[in-house]
């Protein structure tokens, strides 16, 4: 197996975090997307997307998308659970995974990639949605906020891979622009507990 | 249990097209987008985000997310398999089933969204952002009409969630502005195949 990782990447610190709470280490080779090294046909052959995480498997079948990998290493190391036990815990993570997501971790990358200098001139950006997108976060923000004033994690009692979901997600608001604003008890409650596992360093 | 549906949604469209390849009927309660169905209290109380669909359980458990209540039911009906049948074949389909949501539905989502007279008014609307993402649908077509010149289905030889998740995609596009354009032979096969399925008119 081979994994092609993007350090400073969002969906590739997932799968990071992933990795390290199932105590499983890959080769890795590591990309860098300002030297454009996403974009070679080599690169591209692997993933038309050109984006990372990339996993390749002994047999030359590839593997993107965080979430897809995330799975292919719970089944091939059960412990610890990070996806659910049983059909219905299962759909619980899956929901919250999501809504961690489609709700929080797109809406700040779009903000990131909309307002952010870094990304003037490398893609189109439109202000007014960026804007859209950080003030869509900061809601769910607050929704989460109130979940998690119920609850330790957000599907239940424990960490799940809808957690590495929102850790990766509030990690990108933090450095470009969204942090996690005052008067949230909940959240910040939770974020101190993530971010405090050794896993959060991965 | 109970599904709350939404005749012409897009994600309830994608479930009901699931239940329907698997045989399933569940008792449903239809709701009024236009007239707030999904907005009052109760509604809400199932699921703050007021989307659906919604899956309330016997014991008062409530699944939101259309793929996390596909994979509860996947669970507990397995065939026919739509996840895939090993760990490797699961995560192909989840990588597939994520690029056509990510990179396929939510574009389209978008620009209707924000192009549509529909939207005017309910929605904040950036006319900019929306024909973005209306480009990249087009993209994301053409990356899809390439790879079902080389094979059947998305995932691989047989119809899976990923498809149901293009198909409704693609029929989103279709009612608001993105149909599918001239020129994607392979696209436009795939399309003819899975809209002639008995599921396609759930």
């Amino acid at each position: 197996m081979q994994l092609y990782d993007l350090k400073a990447g969002t969906n590739p610190r997932r799968l990071r975090i992933f990795l390290a709470e199932k105590g499983i280490s890959l080769p890795v080779t590591a990309l860098d997307m300002t030297k454009g090294e996403n974009r070679t046909p080599e690169f591209l052959g692997l993933n038309p997307l050109g984006t990372l995480p990339v996993l390749k498997l002994d047999d030359g079948s590839v593997l993107t998308e965080s979430i897809a990998i995330c799975r292919y290493f719970e089944e091939l190391q059960p412990e610890p659970n990070l996806f659910g036990r049983d059909a219905l815990e299962r759909a619980r993570i899956e929901m919250w995974n999501r809504r961690a997501e489609l709700e929080l971790l797109l809406p700040l990358v779009q903000q990131f990639v909309h307002l952010s200098p870094f990304w003037a001139g490398r893609r189109p950006q439109v202000a007014e949605y960026g804007t859209l997108a950080r003030e869509q976060a900061l809601k769910t923000m607050a929704w989460f906020d109130r979940e998690l004033a119920g609850r330790p994690f957000l599907a239940g009692d424990r960490y799940t891979v809808a957690d590495i979901t929102a850790q990766a997600a509030l990690l990108l608001g933090k450095n470009t622009g969204a942090p996690l604003p005052e008067g949230l008890p909940g959240l910040a409650r939770w974020w101190a507990e993530v971010s405090s596992r050794p896993s959060a360093r991965a």
